[in-house]
């Protein structure tokens, strides 16, 4: 069998696995994609800011309460800002530096998949900010390798939950709110398929308060990991790595775009 | 006519603009998209950082030396923390505080498309990242908007260049990079396109210089427009507002994945 024919077997196996909701893949998560040993270097080479000691302290938060303040944020700063806000308006209060120095609303520019773009939703990039921030990079060793982890976890479970899972005690919509699985992380799949089965428009306040409530999920569910995570019980769940599995930094949906032509790349030599 | 085909109308007529290079839109931008007059909020109700004051100062860089630094961070932290560190490390220097508490390294997570998810291009989520925490968010007002333009601009910019443009003096590969256009920010379509012409693999010595260098690209126009922006000439050149004129947050290739069939997302009533 040559090579393309399983890539191509590997990309439809998983595209199934994805249609199952049973994604088991291998361990070392991107590691295996990016820039190989050279990315693996000390930190003591690192040119990176005062505040680059990880992981920065964390003291355990009630995910209900994020999800409140990250729901009442969206209309302030939407999605992205939404969750960092969430978690980090917090720990300003009962930590206070660095996190009183983070600049969270800059983030408001996650908003819309990326100033409008579509691409990556806010929520899930919000999360990665969040549990990086207070983690740290994978670069920075074993104590930080969950940053990674929580924010991979999230794009797993952002593609393959019915969205929105929480309800805010005093919604602004009163009518509810139709759930859809993404089976993306993307902010033009998740809320194009929204609009498409709840035949709200984008600019109506149901799909406002659907993403508000969306963000306040991802919120909810980043903070039960985090609190895993200082009880040193987070185990991660998604073990993804595209680049080594598949050939390409990639989605777990192909066919979604690439029908049953999907295309296989070319494979490093063994 | 009706509104389907309306809106079939102006998303074909978006590809080909795309496809000529030409987008010509309105101004406005994502405003138009998201949560409306309630997101427009005085920064008074502002629950972000102490930092949450804009712009933070900014001293003009030079985009060669930037880009320099870029190339040579991408092997450390990749794409993204690279474009961030290219400018941030400078201003640490130059200016020292608020720049010195920004947790760079932290976003080694946006490369890959984020954690390897082949979401975002990291160059362009971080450039957005660099031209919103100095110049601010859009609801910091009339000062700040540009934080937003830059950012849109740049994801604009790197779909349309046959990229990479910038060569390195020191190389640390030698034969030369093949270019290509993603007509795209996402970074599964601007490698696997990449990866397809240059036939080179995701884990190739060569395709890690590419994204290098390709990091390096960003990083030089982005110290171009803020120079601009800090001479107060800078003028936003893409005016792409999807939520507006398409209906959904969007990128403008849209018949790349859905080829002929284009969905006509549920407008609101006018």
């Amino acid at each position: 069998m040559d090579k393309d024919t399983l890539v191509q077997q590997e990309l439809s196996r998983r595209n199934f696995l994805f249609d199952t909701g049973k994604i088991i893949a291998g361990a070392a998560g991107i590691a295996a994609f990016a820039a190989g040993s050279e990315g693996l270097v000390s930190l003591a080479l690192a040119k990176g800011a005062s505040t680059g000691k990880w992981p920065w302290p964390y003291v355990k938060l009630d995910p209900q309460k994020t999800a409140d303040i990250a729901y009442e944020e969206w209309y302030r700063v939407f999605c992205g800002a939404a969750v960092i806000n969430s978690v980090f308006s917090q720990l300003r209060e009962k930590v206070g530096e660095p996190y009183k120095s983070f600049p969270s609303d800059a983030f408001v520019f996650l908003e819309g998949g990326m100033v409008g773009w579509g691409t990556v939703c806010g929520s899930n990039a919000g999360a990665n900010v969040v549990s990086n921030v207070i983690i740290g990079p994978r670069i920075a060793g074993p104590k930080s390798e969950h940053g990674h982890s929580i924010g991979s976890d999230m794009m797993q479970w952002y593609s393959d939950t019915s969205l929105p899972v929480f309800t805010p005690k005093e919604p602004r919509q009163k009518t509810a709110i139709i759930q859809t699985t993404s089976e993306s992380p993307l902010c033009h799949v998740s809320v194009g398929k929204w609009m498409k089965k709840s035949g709200y428009a984008l600019a109506s306040p149901e799909r406002k308060d659907r993403c508000a409530r969306v963000a306040a999920s991802v919120a909810y569910k980043l903070v039960q990991d985090l609190n895993d995570w200082k009880d040193g019980k987070y185990d991660a769940k998604s073990h993804w790595a595209p680049g080594r599995d598949v050939g390409i930094t990639a989605q777990q949906n192909c066919t979604e775009c690439h029908g049953d032509k999907v295309p296989s790349p070319p494979m490093a030599a063994k």
